[in-house]
Formats: structure tokens, C-alpha cells, sequence
């Protein structure tokens, strides 16, 4: 069976018709979870689903299952997906190519009449990218137990409209009850989102695990006062202050390579005028790494670094953790069905930890998981230039074909 | 006459009366330039001027001088004065006791029947806040002929009104064209809006000179890129770059000591979003120094500084100049006036060099002027708890009385 191949030009083919449902001017895709345009886009996958002879069950939370049914129809399935909703300015990409390159599977096996051992499905998770309703990955989540589905049906976007609502409207709440979907292991392939395969010139990532993350906010109060009239040896800076701990923030992240990560994203200055020194700084801080013995260390270091900064500058400062994850290491048994895969296919090849949420790290904690990477263009995404090569989205396809293959058994 | 003193109550009772126009619930004043509420201040003033005896002229654009005739008609006057206007959460002494500490001079020597050899003139100048109209000190500015009539009068307010409407709505559109007043010397006493005398337990500021000032707008240019999967040696971080350059901002300014002040006030962050690399950071910065050798020394090496940056981090940086205010050194005979009376007078002194910009600034391009500073709390200004004690405004005005004194003459 090494010979088995998917169709790239159907996956790119299919991709670029998915992408056409909220195209915006500038190459991206504006569809927005459980809107109008969400529901096309549903409409659209189940409707090549059934094509491909898939049966489907939508649960309470609208994610949708599509299953090929195996010789043994008492094995759990296994299962690859990812989510079809975009950012406000999206790509083409990211997630649409978890669950393309799942149909595309089922559609090879369809044409060669192979049937597999355990039952195969395709999945897609519902608002995977949290743009209109929080929190994030909310169908995995609640298919995990992360949260109720009432927390979630609660959720409101901006105009007062509720996810329980939307999914009415739009007719994707289904029947069954989200987590008693039994699933024998999960897999999804998905662009990298970052640069390293790139930057590296591999084609196919393999992912060990996603990294953990600690978000913090932090407040530096100085004394607002005039930019002319106030000597420096009579100033509290909040700013100046601020930036020793930003570059910090950077540091720590470099003494714990090669995962540590160290960011910050977002800065407001207090009462930002040209004229007058910063009263008040308030930002973001962002750690991550792969372990958490690592980002616990990492953490100990950036508050002990605060302390410290605090009694040198005599100004008051606070940090406050707001989101925690820990890190999620995948399951040995898929990382190396997808290691064998790729090198079986004789692709070119690392190991990248994920620094980005997926639906897979939710997946994890019920079934056995594993993720595929292929690189995208400059490692941009969540944006409207996202780009990636038909051949390395064709290759992470044919990794996750014979991963899934490995993983259900082909029938004798 | 070395035993004259000003009657510190009726100063302080005249503050607070004018205060209650505009007067906010948190103790400031709220009376912006060319509104109903600057004329009913303006009205108030010139009663009083007119009560004490003074003759009242108004010049095309609003400033208005209420002189006290000499025994030399023909002799040019010796003005002081300042603004009443303030900014939209101002306090009761910026400005205002400039103007009515000249106004108790006058009253105080007519209660001792003081003739002087030159007339003393008390004027208040049109929008120096600059909060509703720019450009700030527009009065003096026009006077001296710093920008012309015409660009005042065309300055709109964000409701799309004009000065020149303005003025003539409110009753303050003179006849006299702006700069014909002929001035003798020029005095200004005003709170000094830094910390300086305070922390130095000084009552009397003698003011050798306004600083200069430099303001610029620098752009990073970084690539915006997600927190998680962008690892550390493939980033190109906006922000951390530019931490480099706002700390430098501050070393400059430390070692061109003692006036030598930088500040970056105003950052912006793009897109400012918690999980993402900044791509852009925009920020202020303002250099300050007494003469232009060592502000334009600070200049170059903010301007070599960032080329080194620019060179090391290999991001794009722009730096570019947006304003540029001459120092402003006042003249030694007005300077010198005022050292003389404060010695005189025994208050405890030492020289503050102003950081913040006043008419005297403007007034010193066409007369010999110089200033008196006060201490005011905390060296807080442009803020509604703004506060003064009522012996040192009584203590400036004493030097403002003296001052005058020396440069007008008493008619034998």
C-alpha cells in the first residue's frame, strides 16, 4: 500500500471552491463562525461529504461528523478534522485544509475501494477561531468537557446574538449529546502558522506537542508630569520602567530555547501626549514552552524580575496571570504513526511544536491525537496574503492518508 | 521704598473669585479660549482693571492691555501679564495669577498713591492653552509676528468655528493692530508647573531662560507575526527595537545635565493584539535642553543612535523632526530686575530655567522680558487639583511689584 497517493489538484481544486464562500478583495476568506456565509460553507462540505458517500451526525454544539464506515463497525473511528470558520481577515487556509485534506482521504480510498478496518470520519469543530464568539476552540471544548454547552450557548457577539441562537438559525444544533461521539485516535493537519519549516526548508512538520501558554497583564504606575518643567532626577517614568520589563520579557524567553517564547503584543500608555511623562503603562505579557516545568520556570523568573524592578524604581507594579494552558504533548502512537508516514513517503522532515492553539490539543484529552504541519508562506496566517504550495499541501495529505491508514488497518 | 508689599488676601480673594468661572466639581477651572465663559472672565478682569483706574485697549486679536499712565507719557510701558484661557481640566493659577498678580500691583499703588516715571500696563493674551485652537501662546504669537493674523483668525475649533468669529461673537475683536502696543520691558509671573523649587524648598524662581525643544515621530517597522509558533531568532519585533530607542531617549537627556529632559509620551503599538508581534511601533519622542549647542548635540546623537539601531536590528526605522522651538534666554536686565527684588525682599531663591512654554517666550522677540516662578504643588499643572500656597503667590507678586518698580522708575 506504500504506493497510495491522494489527488492533489482535487484537494487544491476543492479548496480554492470553499474559499470562494466570503472571498474578500484581497485573496482571503471573511466567514465568520455560525454567520450566513458559515452556513454555506457547512452546507457545502457536508454536501461533498454525502457526495462522497459519508454519513453525517451533527451534535448539540454543531460539530459535524462525517463517517465512512469500517469492516468492524464496533471499533472507534478514527477521526481527522479541524474547523472551517475564518478570522475577520482570513485565509484560505488554515483549518479548511485540516478538513479538505480529511475529505480527500476518504475520496482516495473511495476510488481505490479500499476499506478499512475501523470506521474513518471527518470532522469539523464549531468556531474554532473565538473572532465572534469567546472562548476559542468552543466545539472541541465543550466536546471535551473544557466547558458546558451552556456556557457557550450563552456566549453573545457584539450585536447581543448567541451561539444557541445562531446555531438554530443557521441549523447546525443537532441531536447528539457533545462528547459521546467515541473516537479511536485524531489526527489534523494544518499549516504551520509559523516559519520554521520554511525558514528550515522541511516539508512536513511532525508535532510532538502544542506549547503551554501564561498571559499576563501588567501595570506600571509612574507620576503623570510635564515633559518640560520636570527634571529626570525628579521623574517616576512608568514607561521607562515598562520597557526593562518588556525586554526581560524577551530574555527569559531566549535562556529556555529552543521553545521558549517571549512576547509583548499589546501597550497603552497613560495619558499618551507628547508632552507628558507616561503616568501609566499597562501590557501584555505572553510565555510559552513546551513543558511545564519550563514556562513554571520561566513564570518564576518574570515575577522575581518584577519584584525587583519594583524596589529598584520605587513604583508600584503589578502583574496579574489572566489564561493559563498548560502544554499538551500528543500521544506517542499517533506522533509516530505520522513520523512513519512521512518517512515512509520520504518527505522531508522536523519536529515543530505547536505555539498555537488547536482544536487537536481538546481532541487530546479523549482520544489519542497527533497533528501534521506543512509550511505556509512566510509564516503568516490569520491574515488575508496567507499562502501555502499546493505540492506541500498535497504531501501533508498524503502523511495524514497513511497515518489514518496505520492507525485503522486496511481490510483484508 | 523698600518696605512696599502687595496685599496678599485681595490677590488670593481675586484668584478665587475669578476661578468661579468655569469653576469644576473637582476644584479646577474649565475656561477655554474665545468660549462664554472666557468672556465673562475677560469681562470681570477689565472691570477690575477699569475699577483700579486703568485704561483698557484690545487689539485685533483679543489681547487686551489696561494701562496705568506715568508721569513720562511718552515713555514705552512696562508690561506684565500672562492668560487667563485654560486647558479643559485646568487649574485656578496657570496663567491666571500672572494676570492678576500684575492687576494687585496696580491696586497697590494706588492705594499708596505711587506715581511711576513709565506707565505699567497689566495684559492678558489670547489663547495661550492652545486646547481649543492651535497654535498655543496665539496671542503673543500674532503679536510678535511669530505666524500672521490671518492663519489665527482661519484656526478652527472641532465644531469647525474660527478664532476671527469667535473673537467678534465674544465682544474681543479690536481695533489695534497686533504689535503696534509699544512694550518697555516685560514681566510674567506664573506658577512654575515643575517640581523643582518645591523639592528644593526655594519660594522665588528667577527665570534665566525658556528651554528649547525638539519633537520627532519615529516608526518601527518590524513583521507582525503570531506570539506562539514564531520562534525567537525569527522574529523582527517592532516593539523590543523600539524599547532600545525610548530608553536611549532618557540617557541622552542624563548626560547633557542639568536641563537636559527626554521624554517619549505618546505609543502606539500595531495591531496591539495580546498573541501577536508587534509589526509597527509609533512613538514620540521630545528633547529639551537651555541652548541650542546642546540641543542640537542631543539631536545627533538620538538621530546616530537610531542609525546604529537601524543597522543592528536591520529593521526599518524613520525618525522625523515635527517641531523645533528655539531656546529662549530672557534679557539680563529684566533677569536681573528680578534677582535684585527677590534678594531684596529676602525670599529664598534659586534660578529655574522653564521647560514649559509662556507669552514671555513671545514677548522677548520684541522687548526685554523675564519671568518669576512660584512653587506649586507637586509640580502639578494642566490638572484641576492644580494648587499654590497663598504665601508664595503673595511672595511673586512682591517681586513682581519690585521688579516693575526698578525698570519703570518712581516719579520723584
Amino acid at each position: 500500500m506504500n504506493e497510495l497517493r491522494i489527488d492533489g489538484k482535487r484537494l487544491w481544486d476543492s479548496l480554492m471552491e470553499l474559499a470562494r464562500i466570503g472571498a474578500t478583495e484581497k485573496g482571503g476568506v471573511k466567514r465568520l463562525a455560525l454567520t450566513d456565509l458559515d452556513r454555506q460553507g457547512r452546507d457545502l462540505v457536508v454536501r461533498w461529504g454525502r457526495e462522497a458517500g459519508l454519513a453525517v451526525t451533527v451534535d448539540q454544539i454543531g460539530n459535524v461528523f462525517m463517517r465512512r464506515e469500517g469492516r468492524n463497525r464496533a471499533l472507534p473511528p478514527v477521526v481527522t478534522g479541524s474547523h472551517i470558520d475564518t478570522q475577520p481577515t482570513g485565509g484560505k487556509f488554515d483549518g479548511n485544509y485540516g478538513v479538505l485534506a480529511g475529505l480527500e482521504v476518504v475520496r482516495t480510498l473511495n476510488d481505490l475501494r479500499i476499506q478499512t478496518e475501523a470506521p474513518l470520519e471527518v470532522a469539523f469543530w464549531t468556531n474554532e477561531e473565538g473572532s465572534r464568539f469567546v472562548p476559542v476552540m468552543m466545539g472541541s471544548g465543550v466536546f471535551c468537557g473544557a466547558f458546558s454547552l451552556e456556557t457557550a450557548y450563552a456566549a453573545r457577539d457584539t450585536e447581543g446574538k448567541t451561539v444557541g441562537e445562531e446555531l438554530e438559525r443557521i441549523g447546525y444544533r443537532g441531536e447528539e449529546v457533545p462528547g459521546r461521539h467515541p473516537i479511536g485516535a485524531y489526527f489534523e493537519t494544518h499549516i504551520e502558522q509559523g516559519p520554521v519549516l520554511e525558514d528550515a526548508g522541511r516539508v512536513i512538520g511532525v508535532v510532538p506537542a502544542v506549547m503551554g501558554l501564561s498571559w499576563y497583564d501588567c501595570t506600571v504606575n509612574g507620576m503623570e508630569a510635564h515633559a518640560g518643567p520636570t527634571p529626570m532626577g525628579l521623574r517616576r517614568d512608568a514607561l521607562q520602567v515598562a520597557t526593562v520589563i518588556m525586554q526581560e520579557v524577551v530574555r527569559i524567553a531566549n535562556r529556555y530555547p529552543p521553545y521558549g517564547r517571549g512576547t509583548v503584543g499589546m501597550v497603552q500608555v497613560f495619558p499618551n501626549s507628547r508632552n507628558v511623562i507616561p503616568g501609566q503603562v499597562k501590557f501584555s505579557i505572553d510565555l510559552r514552552n513546551v513543558s511545564d516545568a519550563l514556562l513554571n520556570t520561566m513564570h518564576e523568573e518574570m515575577l522575581a524580575f518584577v519584584a525587583r524592578t519594583r524596589s529598584e524604581s520605587g513604583l508600584a507594579i503589578e502583574v496579574e496571570r489572566v489564561s493559563y494552558y498548560p502544554p499538551c504533548p500528543f500521544h506517542p502512537d499517533c506522533v509516530n504513526a505520522v513520523r512513519a508516514a512521512t518517512e515512509k513517503l520520504g518527505y522531508s522532515t522536523m519536529d515543530v511544536v505547536s505555539g498555537a492553539g488547536h482544536d487537536a490539543i481538546y481532541a487530546a484529552r479523549v482520544a489519542p491525537s497527533g497533528m501534521i504541519f506543512v509550511p505556509c508562506k512566510d509564516g503568516i496566517s490569520h491574515n488575508e496574503i496567507e499562502d501555502a504550495r499546493p505540492d506541500h499541501l498535497e504531501a501533508g495529505c498524503n502523511v495524514l492518508l497513511h497515518a489514518m491508514l496505520e492507525r485503522a488497518g486496511i481490510a483484508s
